[in-house]
């Protein structure tokens, strides 16, 4: 018998993620019960968190199950990540022992780890989850880490499909947006990816020095043609970006050209608080009625305007919703009754 | 459908707080089981808590449902909760969008928030609580607010009914104590509004400076009278204030008049070290056997001597104890089957 | 009716660890179900974990009931925990009143409180644990105080059972370790006890002024004594300490001589890097073969190269394992139906 992971969307076949996603369907029409009784999963937030473990709290209960939330570096101890460290600094547990232990308490295991260090050539192989994922017998979900976030990825889909009826050659955008922070890469690879995967024609807007890593790109290119789908590059303006978008998934996220470095990065970034999501850009697409949607937490009237989130176009209540209806979803397959 | 809140004890009827109270009655004799099978309660603390997360944890748990405790600023983004606020400092998520998407996840929210900021006249509206209810789809209760905690005054009221009997014109002294810090008002306000609904005679005894929000004080007056008790103000004697009380009930909170000014505050407070109940002063309750109340946490030897709080007069942890009882009460009625 | 506590594994008899231990092994092998219905225990962290809080967590799911995870000075009010204090400092709640209204919501209480100021004599009482005992109505358990970290010490007995079958006589090493900081000695002379309540030869392998308390030294020889076994003491040589070992418990702690002191203890442990469990070392033990143990958190490459902690040796992940099954057949012993 081997475990399963969910590490990322693209570890599973596009019929296992269909799947997926029609459970999802069914538990949020209320046609599922249970399945999880006397399952226990526990969380590693090495960052903080309010739709995950909230929607994954309550997911596990819903079900049956419990869901137990560590937190290392405040109730729980820091955790050392690098593989044959002599550990005579702050860490004082290693993440792989962490990892041993917690797989036999608990059913499954889930880590959130966001990029760390200035050197993105190595984060970007996105070690800490996979590390976990090796050292702990159980299955382990990625709760965002360097390079993904497979659960909002899931919502994502969810959302295009709900809301579009079928999202097949409308035009996703991916807007970048100003932020007062360098943020992860994780969320806007993995909200392209979401469109992707549903064959949607995909632009992202980003103003030069936003690439993604080149990967990313690429996949979500591939899997866009594979789907039918295209892929268009636009540059650095935000206002022809928007036009005509059926969708618009705003996002900031900093430039890897400078990983890590904030300085440098705040100063690259600080001629383009221009880049916003405004009521006068949302009227330029389709109809005036794109859709707006966001991973949330969103910085109102700086990656968004208030009238904008507050307005018919945003869904980005629902997309936050449907987090809770997809990792039902996913921990019901990882852990039902059935399962494994 | 409207959804129902608990802001404050004064936005629902009496009739509807006395059968509250008489539900938690039965609950406390064992008498109710179950009601919350598959509902959730999200709590967000943004001040700390040991009775409030303690005794709502428990009572979801006892009637089959289960709490999420979410911190903003230490396991959670930290809340702006200004409206149209431009979101590029150090805030990460709007308190509007936290309180709409955990109403999507949760089946009735909590919010605890303390005052902040040096302008009363802007905190004394209490927005932030009832903005928080305005956005969120489900039933909002109060953990404290800048105005009130009326968890606190539900199980103030019922120890007062259970200790007492028959409190109506019986006598019931808030006093003010010293503490190095400057306190909140919604405690003492709503505790001597406890003892107001249940017709006592109401005596505030504190320095002067310390008067509450005038607000609290014309609606302590109007509802004891209403209820047949009477408002009597002693203004600054310690040993007069608690002559013939039936109930002390002991609490420190700081002069509006520096509101939000830490140092002016601890200076002004710092000739009344006195404001304490010791032993002595108990004696000149009621036959000397005035029961002692008190919210807890509470500073032994500041607030209130080892030796009384210690002795038989005290009642502080039956009190806290019945903020487990009704809870379990508030949460059957806005959430248990049939409810809604 | 008088409630019991689990504040020192020697505060029971030895028919009841026994029992204790046998039902853990009843419960390992999934005999076991429900029992803990509708009961909460609320677990106080004065100092971070992961294996407890997230193990008795789970033992309260898994049959039935709650934790509940309190954390003063961070989501919950900071604690004084001096007798008779005025309180007019940094603390905000007596601990006396957190025992009493806790052991109101819960069924049970668990506390870890590590050591904390310089003076030995007073901390070695271990009066934080006692008092929270003797102020808290329901059975209180230690999840680690000054002296005892008795759950590990439970885990440690079954987990020597369980790897050698007849541990009576075979030769259990106490390893001290070099560490960046200064350890407590709880885990240390529990572990010690555990060996030393199975019959077995103990040797306590530490650098000169790493001597534990002598009250707990007389504990383990007497113990060992009168099952049997035996108690060896060997000085200031790694090498020399692991010949022959059956099993290898690795632990670091601080010098009780400069107990307190960090700057102090740090120098003093300067030397004394090459404390440290090597896979050279390990090859002197039995046949090369001896277990290696250790609470965990460990220092990789530190206390335990990570050789050792990868290698066949250890079975550190099933003694942190074995925390949970020991753990459900305590919480089953003092609030399980029939129990009380």
């Amino acid at each position: 018998m081997t475990k399963r992971d969910f590490v990322s969307v693209e570890d599973w076949s596009d019929a296992e993620i269909d799947a997926l996603l029609a459970l999802a369907t069914r538990i949020k029409a209320g046609e599922v019960l249970g399945g999880l009784e006397r399952k226990v999963m526990a969380m590693v937030f090495m960052d903080p968190s309010l739709r995950t473990r909230t929607s994954f709290e309550t997911a596990m209960f819903l079900h049956g199950g419990h869901a137990v939330v560590l937190e290392p570096g405040k109730s729980s101890w820091t955790l050392e990540t690098e593989p044959g460290a002599v550990m005579d600094g702050a860490t004082v547990e290693h993440i792989q022992d962490a990892a041993r232990v917690l797989g036999r308490y608990a059913d499954a295991v889930g880590i959130r780890s966001f990029p760390r260090g200035t050197d993105w050539s190595a984060v970007r192989e996105d070690r800490i989850v996979r590390d976990f994922a090796r050292f702990c017998e159980k299955p382990v979900i990625n709760l965002e880490s360097s390079r993904r976030h497979p659960c909002q990825q899931l919502a994502d889909a969810l959302t295009l499909r709900e809301k579009l009826g079928q999202p097949e050659g409308k035009r996703f955008v991916l807007m970048w947006s100003w932020h007062p922070k360098a943020l992860p890469t994780a969320v806007p690879a993995s909200a392209a990816l979401a469109a992707a995967h549903q064959g949607m024609e995909i632009v992202i807007a980003r103003p030069d020095g936003y690439e993604l890593d080149p990967e990313d790109t690429g996949l979500i290119r591939r899997i866009a043609q594979e789907r039918g789908g295209e892929f268009v590059h636009i540059i650095n303006d935000p206002d022809e970006a928007v036009v005509g978008a059926d969708v618009v998934y705003v996002k900031s996220w900093g430039s890897l050209r400078h990983f890590g470095q904030a300085e440098a990065e705040s100063a690259f970034r600080s001629g383009l608080r221009d880049w916003r999501l405004t009521a006068a850009r949302l009227r330029s697409t389709r109809q005036g009625k794109g859709l707006v949607m966001h991973c949330l937490p969103v910085r109102r009237n700086v990656e968004i305007d208030d009238a904008v989130l507050d307005g018919p176009s945003s869904v980005v209540v629902d997309e936050a919703e449907n987090r809770l209806h997809v990792q039902r979803a996913l921990l019901l397959e990882l852990l039902g009754r059935g399962s494994a």
